[in-house]
């Protein structure tokens, strides 16, 4: 399959006509052929203007066809083969095992949204039966969850799968019944197109509306934003920056129709290592903290960037264990020339400050975009005294800081900002401590776990990967799950419907078999 | 019991020393006494610090103290007596019967809430059962939501009790674990003083922690901004103006920290009246409407302010019968001088616009802030060139718009601004019409409904009272009914936490006996 640097509106294919970028390899600093033309306004406003025609008969198909059509996408990306790895390696610098684990999470991603349409419990099936001869009577309510409407996504550069044109926002959106408007990322044009094309296919294969999905190139000041501003967009799903999340949150505040902006932002997923942990199992430790750090290059939104532990000899220990395990690590290509930069821009700030020590470092910087990973130590004070530290450096960059006791570590804890997760490790004579520290951060981040490392993040039903801001932009979501589809929806209530124009999903004989809240009881299938 | 003129601030009542203000009896506008101590910064400061300190504490209770909790709050509002029912009498101007419905409503709704707390659906309880032998293994992952943190809580003028002091975003903030800071509304301080108290004898009755509740007096525009930019607030409910609700989203936007603001603001809850409904009932169906726009002098969200029908002789006879009907309404007494004055220059307002007739006027202005009823009919083409004809001008008015052929109407209906609700009246022979109206009013209102009228909102599981902008700030969510508490929530995410620091909620052997999602299938109760 060739890549002709087009975009995708509705069913067709097309050559932006706004100026032209290329794709770069950031491992070899060479861009990469063909030329992707940028979307013009007038490519955003037809992609816009398909994507409302199409909300109410794509809405309206049976939810059977919709889970076909989820699954069609993945099927058709599995069918680009192998040329969709290799491009993705061209254009993120990421290895090949990375990538097609990457594409099989995709791939898994849609099927499980597929389940989710079957199953229907997103639709929060509602019946209030009519009470006649109550005073005053009680009309017949039933309430069901519909789509709120075109959703723009924006493609993040450091899952070009997964997180990108047929990713988590992307898949949600559609199981959600919206129509999807992508904004692919910059960093790899390439495996978008191949992506872009996949989904039209499946678009064509299983004849949806046309105008379910559009793909279009630009940059995110110019087309980015006017996507968000459109007023047949309903809501914004990003994962990128604080910068660039923050800004799409203002411009959808400002619109005429405010909409919700779905943006994952930054996190340093700060990690707890509690004293009986650090002494059973402190080398152990080291090298999975190493591993989680390092892994991808440091590019992982729940990298662990930010360590918390009582100062002592068994701390003293994991420091070197880890200073050893880092040495060992090999620097790694970073996804863009960018992300490169701005990392090593980070890393100089952390060399700058009192009090924090350069602890370790990793092998020599190598070719093209390379990084060398890097963990620091402070004392509290140096911590408390540096706001900064928290600001998340993207890349295998960590600080680790040492309490006096563990009231000064419950106060830090309390003064972190949001976060997408927070990592206890405690033995058994830790529990006391783990105990007060749980309250804290279940008010701080996502997820919470235990005795493990926050990078890999798993697509299930009780995944989150979310997080008080300015982890996101709003931390009643995850963009990681089977929740991800509640973003994207909203409820309607209908009084007194004629049973003939009730919605399917209400209807007293429940043909669907769903789980309904029937007079404020949850009954699993069976007919109202 | 005496109303004193103080606030409520956790455990203690004090006078607020930011200045005075009274009450006001709209119906012979006189001040009432006592004078009300206006809350400082000071008293803000104290009610969120005491408010942040008590959320851990609260959410951690057993479910069943908090629905107790519900349930203490109704008994002792329901033990003021019948001097609540006096006072919100003069300072409302409402009717006894209506205030004293309300009051039944308001105690109904804390009901309801603690049997949505008992249920524990709202938790979504949602376990993944770890997968050790899978490539990677899977970790066990357990799912449930938790309150945001303490909510501001604005009183409505129109509900003295049932969207005030402690009516459903109170109720709905309670039951989700969020302690709640109410700004009184300035309307009804007297009410809300007796309310307050009621509230916190059952706080301190039901051994809750101090700062579960606060009750401050003071001005929307200092008060109400510093409470929504107070870091301890974490969401704001409110019912109000469409200009109170978006300077509450503009501050809470700009704030450091930006916070969900569920505003519920304005809607001219159209309602289509389709020619089969209009030749078999138009007489029935007048005099259902004018009492639907009368019904609190027009004081309510829902009031049906706006009707679109196909011109002809059915509808004449329809607007006859209206009229009719309309000057046997006698003049209702308003809820403020400001409301009153408000509603006179909107109908002046209607009265100056090219094209629009006024059809029918209810009965003369009397005393005090009473207002007159008025009915006005337009062309689509009137309709379709005065924008400002879909603002809402809150108590008794209407505007007819009558439409040439059914494409011209469903147009207009395309081109609504979002509701609260739609409303069709349809026969048999109408279905075909109604059929595509129904997928376009689902886009535009939290609620349709059918040969109705969409005053009188059901406390409920189905019920929906929300709907898109601007209706309310947030479509996603309702501020009636049982959903309401899921404004306030947010998911967590525990990965292979320890038995014996999961919460009980999550813990395997159920002890609450919750419905959960286990391993992708909706259990109703029992064991993991």
């Amino acid at each position: 399959m060739s890549i002709l640097g087009e975009m995708i509106i509705g069913r067709a294919c097309l050559r932006g006509s706004a100026g032209q970028a290329f794709g770069y390899n950031p491992a070899t600093r060479a861009d990469l052929e063909p030329a992707f033309g940028q979307a013009s306004g007038d490519d955003v406003e037809r992609a816009c203007a398909l994507a409302q025609q199409a909300f109410d008969p794509y809405r309206a198909l049976p939810l059977e066809r919709r889970a076909r059509f989820l699954e069609a996408i993945a099927e058709q990306i599995l069918a680009v083969g192998p040329q969709l790895i290799e491009r993705a390696m061209q254009e993120s610098g990421l290895p090949q095992a990375r990538l097609e684990g990457e594409r099989m999470r995709t791939v898994n991603q849609l099927r499980l949204f597929a389940k989710v349409v079957r199953d229907g419990y997103f639709i929060d099936a509602t019946v209030d039966s009519a009470l006649p001869d109550r005073a005053p009577p009680r009309p017949d309510l039933r309430l069901r969850k519909i789509g709120l409407g075109p959703v723009a996504v924006f493609g993040a550069s450091n899952f070009p799968l997964a997180f990108s044109v047929a990713g988590g926002d992307t898949a949600s959106s559609l199981a959600a019944g919206c129509p999807v408007v992508v904004k692919a990322h910059g960093a790899h044009p390439g495996t978008s197109e191949l992506v872009g094309r996949a989904v039209q296919r499946a678009a064509i294969e299983c004849d949806m509306p046309e105008g379910v999905f559009s793909m279009l190139f630009g940059d995110g000041r110019t087309v980015g934003q006017q996507l968000v501003g459109h007023p047949a967009i309903k809501a914004v799903g990003f994962t990128g920056s604080r910068q660039g999340g923050t800004a799409l949150m203002r411009t959808a505040a400002a619109r005429s129709e405010p909409i919700p902006v779905y943006a994952e932002m930054s996190s340093v997923n700060p990690m707890f290592l509690l004293p009986s942990a650090l002494q059973a199992g402190g080398a152990t430790l080291a090298q999975g903290f190493v591993d989680s750090l390092t892994l991808g290059v440091g590019q992982f939104c729940t990298n662990p960037g930010l360590v918390f532990a009582l100062a002592g000899s068994d701390l003293d220990a994991f420091v070197s264990a880890a200073a050893e395990a880092l040495a060992a690590k090999a620097a790694g290509t970073m996804l863009t020339a960018g992300i490169h930069e701005a990392y090593n821009s980070g890393i100089a700030r952390f060399g700058a400050l009192d009090g924090l020590q350069l602890a370790a470092q990793g092998g020599e910087q190598g070719q093209g975009c390379a990084a060398r990973a890097a963990l620091y130590v402070c004392d509290a004070d140096a911590y408390l005294g540096n706001p900064a530290l928290e600001d998340e450096v993207f890349g295998p960059a960590a600080v680790l800081v040492r309490f006096t006791d563990e009231e000064q570590l419950l106060r830090a804890a309390e003064a972190l900002h949001g976060q997408l997760t927070a990592t206890v490790h405690a033995g058994e004579s830790d529990h006391a401590l783990a105990a007060r520290l749980l309250p804290v951060l279940e008010r701080k981040a996502g997820r919470v776990l235990f005795n493990g490392f926050p990078t890999g993040v798993e697509v299930s039903h009780a995944m989150v990967h979310g997080g008080p801001f300015p982890a996101t932009s709003d931390s009643r979501t995850t963009s990681v799950g089977a929740s991800a589809i509640d973003r994207f929806l909203r409820p309607v209530c209908y009084q007194n419907i004629p049973a003939s124009l009730l919605p399917q999903e209400l209807s007293d004989d429940n043909p669907l078999g769903l789980a309904r809240l029937l007079d404020g009881t949850l009954k699993v299938g069976g007919a109202a």
